[in-house]
């Protein structure tokens, strides 16, 4: 398909569509005569893929660049390329630590290390400079410094619950899928299933008091 | 104690809490001269609860307002205070749409009757304003538009871990707590540990993921 074809069915302006392909995100499309290219099906997938890291994960232009290169080195196996999409992932939304930040607080570097003891007690195989485990860290100073040391016990629920979420989400991945979708679909799981999680601990939390206090 | 041993013992300054009682948020001590007023451990308490409610949830004077206004009228059961404090944490931290906004998209409107049917078909008894709700249409329309469609069938494990979740939340709170201590807790679980689910979240896909794919 010609370019403003492909513009029709992305929902993407030609600018936007030539703006990706200039930072890297796009491949060109094949030059069939000196001013026009050709593109197909995979780079429709490549916006999609695109638009869902922009949109919904809020990425910038370069953290994008680092996953659809993760995504197009066929050599990384499927579990190194959710570690790099975390890695662009970084923190949640305007909260924690940066990645790659070193952590200047004691108090979170202890955090730090009783994160790596828990990660190490579940057995878990998350990388060493995962992102998450800073994520966790801070969370566990907040919790401190409000009065609530946190115990194993306390944990135990969250773990089971995230836990058993993961594993749905990595058993219904489709080895045969293509590696843009399934690192899409992943990528979906993390940002936006964290967000319909969020929602219903709410709603739940609410149900669960009805239930209690008010019978 | 004088306000002088208040700052001492709540890391706050003189200055922050006088502002503090005169934007209404903490009570006047008792005054025991003209320019001498006594504070006692109550006191201590709420400036914790407002210290958790500005630093962990991010919240403005005025949603604090609403939430210990809500914790001192002895009136409302801790099931309605639930819902007060929710309401005034509103969505996730910039994201969503803010509560009382008007949806002006349809998706989003029709997205928004597909969650009431949720709620109402899993039996959960939550507020029909809850933020919750827009929070979960929100996140409905960002999977659709991703070309995702939500079943019931893959919202399964996500309801079963939040309802794990909020059950023991509200199971581990003791009735005979003061009310600030429990909305505390309870505000403690939503927004701190929402995030320690988060990152458990991403560390348990990265077992999951090297389980299966680099055994």
């Amino acid at each position: 398909m010609q370019i403003s074809e492909l513009s029709d069915r992305s929902g993407l302006t030609v600018q936007t569509i030539k703006f990706y392909i200039r930072q890297g995100l796009l491949p060109r499309g094949s030059a069939v005569s000196a001013t026009r290219a050709e593109y197909g099906p995979a780079h429709l997938e490549r916006l999609r893929l695109i638009g869902a890291l922009r949109e919904v994960a809020g990425l910038p232009v370069a953290a994008i660049r680092t996953i659809v290169t993760a995504v197009d080195d066929g050599g990384s196996g499927l579990h190194d390329l959710i570690g790099t999409a975390q890695h662009a992932l970084g923190g949640a939304p305007a909260e924690g630590p940066r990645p790659g930040a070193v952590p200047p607080d004691p108090d979170l570097r202890a955090a730090r290390e009783d994160v790596d003891a828990l990660v190490r007690e579940l057995g878990w195989r998350a990388a060493a400079d995962a992102p998450a485990r800073d994520l966790l860290a801070a969370a566990f100073v907040s919790l401190r410094r409000l009065g609530f040391p946190v115990t194993l016990a306390d944990l135990r629920p969250y773990v089971r619950a995230a836990a058993d979420v993961a594993e749905h989400e990595i058993a219904r991945v489709d080895d045969a899928a293509p590696r843009a979708r399934t690192v899409q679909s992943l990528l979906v799981s993390t940002v936006v299933y964290e967000r319909v999680f969020t929602a219903l601990h709410r709603l739940a939390q609410q149900d669960a008091a009805a239930r209690r206090f008010a019978p």
